[in-house]
């Protein structure tokens, strides 16, 4: 279907001549509903408490995940949203959960320890381990091969990169009015893909490294399980108790089996590592117990709409997300149920603020994003267009525009317009109310690593917001410490009400938010 | 003894016209072989790597501080220092240890929650519970009886008086010129005792509200007994991992039983409350299995001695020392394994420099500090004079002085001169060839909370240098992240020269050094 390429190009062309002579309305009175609806009875706190307190730690595939679905789904129905689903968006892998999780040192004395399990990592066999250590330093293939035959029984020790410092930073941040500035002075950044993407020496040699370590880090795999090692404890970046699990073992149905493996807090992992160089008998106490779910082994989005009022424009449709899966070793709050409860509070605001939206808004709440952005990827490419082709759906021309909320659970202070020129000043002119709130930043800067790229790499106008990273890098980002109170009320409310008013601007609008022009097909990511 | 007041006294009238005549002499020879051992040959991270990695957590009467005393006993004999003796100073009460410790919350779903036992409380009984809990909020005790009848077989939950906020302040900080400027024009304040100090009208309400609490946690710990609670979960202060573990049960021999309970990571905490409240059943499995040691009772200090070389000198005695006891969830690397590895790498560096020493210096690693400076009193009251009737021992006359290092790891920048006017030209002097290492200011201001005010509060010239607060405060004093990580190397070596400096100078200047008036006889403190 390339003869929709043109089309396509032609649609956004069309469009820019709209906005540039058009001044972009805005509807006050609707704005002062889902401000008092938002900033006075807000639920998005209680959603987060549900999302991450009551459904737990929400791993791809895991029960957790799926208690979310199940909640979200029913409330969102409650809310009053016309087909709420939790719609398969194809194969995922296996399903994964933690029964038990402890680690202590037992000689020289008794220590009990932080760790987490890696995720879809297998169970210490026969209940508890008690082993001794032997640290495994090696960079090359000669470094590993001098273990051959010390491992057997052994619980190994990874070293650590980055040993603690004092932290002379605070571990919380907002935007200064200098970072915004600079934000929206920022030129557009051509978009990325596959075939453009500049590399820089310097990224070329981190990547080659990377690339040889992860090497590395297989065939050392093999050959723990080859030499007989009982268990692998490898260090989590963090720090004070913080432990970040950012990677898991494969989840693929018919993945190699690899050893029960905990990532440990930097000091701890540090202190058995002095220990066990010094010469100092070191012995581990450690017990997993996980459990695989193989009979389903699909991912899931959760969706829901409030459907459209006006004939001709209800078959379009404003969508809006976050992803409701989270990383295993908290309960995800800021990564990313704050995105998720952010998005239900809009269409919550939207439903109880009795608003007629002219086109259909649809909430989709994404799965298995962590693991490469499964769920918003494989949706796109259901309902609009496989990037790997640029064969376009029908739908794809209905898509007003795409919303996004996934950088942490600070307040919105702009949005990211993605290089879109065309669409910078409508939305300048949205946030213009929100001045007072915070929110006033629009920069043409592209970001990533969230699910509006899936909408992007289609050429379909998805958005994310500028947010306050508050201590998102520093201390929760897939950490052990991603809990419910890293989650500020006041920043959440007015989240939600910036993203109700967006989405229900681009609802009202005449046109489509603009596009840019159509991406040429990329070939499909590597995992 | 009343009649050595009033000599005393003299002694420290007639001591006051030689500082202020007669320029301090220091030797820079000295100082010079003092800077290149402990800058360029420093053991003072071996050290501490020994005192916390290998001895472990020192709660007094622990193995771990067993195992310290023997260490640094041997130590400090190996290093060429006479007289290293573990010196009982008296009934302490009973010693204990951790062989296990495990909890996490087994419903609504498996979390793995970060938690400490509580000092000198009991094991579960019959290995791990496994029970639901009951949060128990009450401020009065008309609060509490609410709870009769709730409580059997129930682990309960303690409110968090805090919780955590996103933190815009650095944890590690280091005294800017301001501050150091501020401590350097403060007054003399007056010695703190129990008769003159000031009681503010907030401070007397706060002290009233404390007490009222004490009181009703007393009530309450009896009630939970009485009414066959299972175990309790109170709250750590602390964030992201880090617990502070501040407080223990009693630990005489004779103390009333107590309920197993565990001081929780404040959002682990947080979570079980949060769900128990919104009616969620919430079922916790704890393990903890405790020691308690009644074969020995008898706290101890560990000192040893530089014998003096001038034969009218030798008989008087520089003293040195930090406390080699911790609290029990970490090793106590900042509080005080720094203050321990310093005043060790100080006497080291003293005898590697083959200095001779007029005054005879002792080295003492004070046991049971946390608990109420317990071993520095006692040595006092058996060395050198009772507080309480102020009657002087021969020795009280022979003690030159004492310097301690007890505010975390962070470098020396000065010193408290404790209210001393006529010895601070003396330190002001002596700190000059330090300025180049950031150790600047001698402040008149009181410092307490660590064993010098055992020397203060009987006349005797102790004094705690200013130190670099670093992360004392935000991360390890008294927490489970205070480990060997946080010790910075340059900042121990510098502090070493420091005080193996004041020292030497101390041990070498032809009077001791000038005391304040004697104090009056001050009632005992009350545990």
């Amino acid at each position: 279907m390339h003869k929709l390429l043109p089309l396509a190009s032609l649609l956004a062309l069309a469009a820019a001549p709209a906005w540039a002579q058009t001044p972009e309305k805005t509807d006050a009175a609707a704005l002062a509903k889902i401000k008092d609806e938002g900033m006075n009875r807000s639920k998005v706190m209680e959603t987060a408490f549900y999302l991450t307190d009551v459904c737990g730690p929400r791993l791809a595939g895991s029960e957790g995940l799926a208690r979310a679905n199940a909640w979200t789904q029913k409330k969102l129905a409650e809310y009053g949203l016309a087909n709420a689903a939790v719609e398969p968006w194809g194969d995922f892998g296996r399903g994964w959960d933690i029964d038990k999780s402890y680690v202590a040192m037992t000689k020289p004395y008794y220590h009990a320890m932080i760790g987490v399990p890696k995720a879809w990592t297998p169970s210490t066999p026969g209940g508890a381990l008690r082993k001794q250590v032997v640290v495994v330093r090696a960079t090359t293939e000669a470094d590993l091969a001098k273990y051959k035959g010390q491992l057997r029984d052994k619980i190994v020790l990874l070293p650590v990169a980055n040993p603690p410092q004092p932290n002379f930073e605070p571990d919380a941040k907002r935007l200064s009015a200098e970072d915004l500035q600079k934000l929206a002075d920022a030129p557009a950044t051509a978009p990325t893909t596959a075939a453009n993407r500049p590399v820089e020496p310097a990224t070329a040699e981190r990547m080659a490294a990377l690339k040889t370590a992860r090497e590395l880090r297989a065939k050392m795999a093999d050959m723990l399980i080859a030499e007989g090692a009982a268990a692998v404890l490898s260090p989590g970046r963090g720090t004070d108790g913080t432990v970040f699990t950012t990677n898991g073992a494969p989840y693929a149905a018919d993945a190699k089996p690899v050893l029960p493996e905990l990532e440990m807090s930097s000091e701890d992992q540090l202190r058995l590592i002095r220990l066990a160089e010094a010469g100092i008998p070191v012995e581990v106490e450690m017990e997993t117990k996980t459990r695989f779910q193989t009979q389903d082994l699909k991912g899931y989005n959760v969706v829901a709409e409030i459907p459209g009022t006006d004939r001709k424009l209800k078959s379009e449709v404003v969508m809006l997300g976050g992803h409701l899966d989270s990383w295993h070793s908290a309960t995800g709050a800021t990564d990313n149920a704050a995105g998720c409860a952010v998005m239900m509070e809009a269409v919550r605001i939207l439903k109880a603020s009795g608003l007629k939206p002219r086109r259909t808004i649809r909430i989709a709440l994404w799965g298995e994003e962590e693991e490469g952005l499964h769920g918003s990827r494989n949706y796109v490419k259901n309902h609009f267009a496989d990037p790997a082709t640029m064969q376009l759906k029908p739908d794809h021309e209905k898509l007003a525009g795409y919303f996004n909320l996934d950088n942490g659970a600070g307040k919105i202070r702009g949005i990211y317009a993605q290089g879109n020129e065309a669409v910078k000043p409508i939305f300048t002119t949205w946030l213009a109310p929100f001045a007072d709130m915070g929110a006033t930043t629009v920069t043409l800067r592209n970001t990533g690593s969230t699910d509006h790229v899936a909408f992007d790499a289609v050429g379909l106008p998805g958005f994310q917001f500028i947010q306050d990273g508050l201590d998102y890098f520093a201390r929760t980002h897939h950490s052990n410490q991603d809990t419910y109170d890293r989650l500020v009320a006041d920043d959440l409310k007015q989240a939600s009400v910036v993203v109700a008013s967006f989405v229900y601007n681009t609802a009202m609008r005449d046109q489509k938010l603009p596009r840019k022009p159509m991406p040429a097909p990329t070939p499909p990511r590597a995992q």
